[in-house]
């Protein structure tokens, strides 16, 4: 494995290590936890964020519930304390059930903790090679040299090499990727802060512009394809991400430019055949009124803060997952 | 007159009293000053901003950089001045030319100052006469009793009673308009801290919003329509407003929801004929790095950063002026 220079958690010393995000790109903090319910706290904090990250750290989170208490009611009490953590993104789900599924089919004189950790380091092993193969699977989307625009942030903080970041990067590597404009990304600024941290940290050109200034550059004809994550994809392809997300594929769409989401398969939640029908988290007033403490405006103001939207699928050009590139109509295997 | 609660500039005492509204809605700081450097700085700082206040601001300084120095030359000093504090907003170039004009033409035993400050004295008057009449020329775009969505800043604080803002507050006095999403505007913040600001001052139920949020509301058919203000129109109809504008026109056209844009004619630049004529400012990075002095990512990251987008006329449902509504293809007399 190659050495990383930063990464979004580690399991170290029958502890879960994590960096805090929050604090990005100021400070580099790690936190070193061996209980579950720091762990909760920490993705509703937002300490670690991203689809997949979520579900990697859920999945250690709940090895570490089984080493602090092996009783078997205690296993669930982890589960449900960490299924209402975050409600869009189903990677989490995904990743808890995988390890109840494994919970449930121990065998008796198995050690549950050291098993569950075994499947816990498997699902996080799977993200890192399913995001190497979103990268290359990516690499068709750029028919020339090509100037990318993104939002939120879909890199290595946000799963094991990164979702859509994946696809950039490995696109920039091959000289198809001239340089990037990351969306800002408000409320939570993850564009500014966390996608600028891993592009400046990976050498790739880029500039960071406000949410609203997308449009403007799509006008001038600078952008010449957009791609970004997803939390949420249904058996049809509508696809829930960060609030923003929607408006980029009306203006891809208007402007008759590509829009592309890449997510691990973990993504696709079978279950749902419509975007109404997923979960949309929404959030504090203070994240519109405040940031990190600080007034931007009066708090009693009142705001409408949803984190996601959704996108229907036929606004989306195609669907990168570690299986390959879909399009619509979409039928996942 | 109606007493006002609050106001964005008011000549008294032989001074300019403006209202800084970069400390909008915390503090409501009034600052008196009879120097016209100091009003060239407000306008470049935005203690003052909206295409109509710049304007009227820049007709007192003329007067007052008179008071100071009656001499001829001292006339094309100041107007040069404060003709490059702000460069798209040709309001600002409209009322420096009107008030030259007077200047040209006074007979030779004239009091230049006192002469000159009629002439701004009647600019402002005219403008809030202009704002009332856009507010009722507005009320015919009320199909029913709409959900209306605003970008930026166009109340009182922008003109004298408000060019888009007056519409709305007309509307809802009306029994037409029932509430207001209000784009937070970053990277300054006008639609979070100095509409909201407006909006509760005049009771008008309200939401902030991020910018990026507005599409998802779109979808979910919660918007009825949308108006903005304008800070350059061409003889065509093309618009410059606030960065994030055209991203609303385009929002409206894919989703069939009206786009209306209202502006005093002084915004009718007669002598420009395409969008790509108007100068478009491009502001500091720090705008988007930092908030009120606080940095919300690293300064170093790299950042794009234009105030203003343009939206071509045929995205533009109407335009109201205090002459009427105007419909694509657009004639101004």
């Amino acid at each position: 494995m190659k050495k990383r220079n930063y990464f979004a958690l580690a399991f170290e010393n029958e502890s879960l290590k994590f960096l805090d995000q929050t604090k990005l790109p100021f400070v580099e903090e790690y936190i070193l936890t061996d209980d579950y319910e720091r762990i909760a706290v920490a993705i509703e904090r937002l300490e670690m964020r991203g689809a997949p990250v979520i579900g990697i750290a859920a999945a250690f989170a709940l090895a570490l519930a089984m080493k602090q208490n092996a009783k078997k009611e205690n296993f669930q009490i982890a589960y449900n304390r960490l299924a209402v953590t975050r409600p869009t993104a189903v990677n989490l789900f995904w990743a808890l059930n995988q390890m109840k599924h494994v919970f449930e089919t121990l065998p008796d004189n198995g050690n549950v903790y050291e098993r569950l950790l075994l499947k816990a380091k498997e699902i996080q092993q799977d993200d890192a090679m399913m995001c190497d193969k979103m990268g290359e699977h990516g690499l068709s989307i750029f028919k020339k040299k090509s100037v990318v625009l993104t939002h939120c942030n879909t890199g290595a903080l946000a799963a094991e090499g990164g979702t859509a970041f994946s696809v950039i990067k490995k696109g920039y590597e091959e000289g198809l990727v001239s340089s990037v404009f990351a969306d800002e990304t408000r409320p939570l600024l993850q564009g500014s802060r966390l996608t600028a941290f891993e592009l400046s940290k990976n050498k790739i050109p880029f500039q960071i512009i406000t949410d609203s200034t997308a449009a403007s550059l799509f006008l001038k004809k600078e952008i010449d394809l957009v791609i970004t994550g997803s939390d949420r994809i249904t058996a049809n392809g509508d696809a829930a991400n960060k609030i923003g997300t929607y408006n980029l594929a009306v203006l891809c769409k208007f402007h008759g430019i590509p829009f592309y989401i890449a997510a691990p398969s973990s993504t696709i939640d079978t279950t749902l055949s419509h975007y109404s029908e997923i979960p949309i988290e929404l959030r504090s007033s203070k994240e519109i009124t405040s940031i990190n403490g600080k007034q931007i405006t009066l708090e009693s103001y009142p705001c409408y803060n949803p984190s996601f939207d959704v996108t229907p699928a036929e606004l989306i050009t195609g669907i990168i997952t570690e299986k390959g590139l879909f399009t619509f109509p979409y039928h996942f295997q």
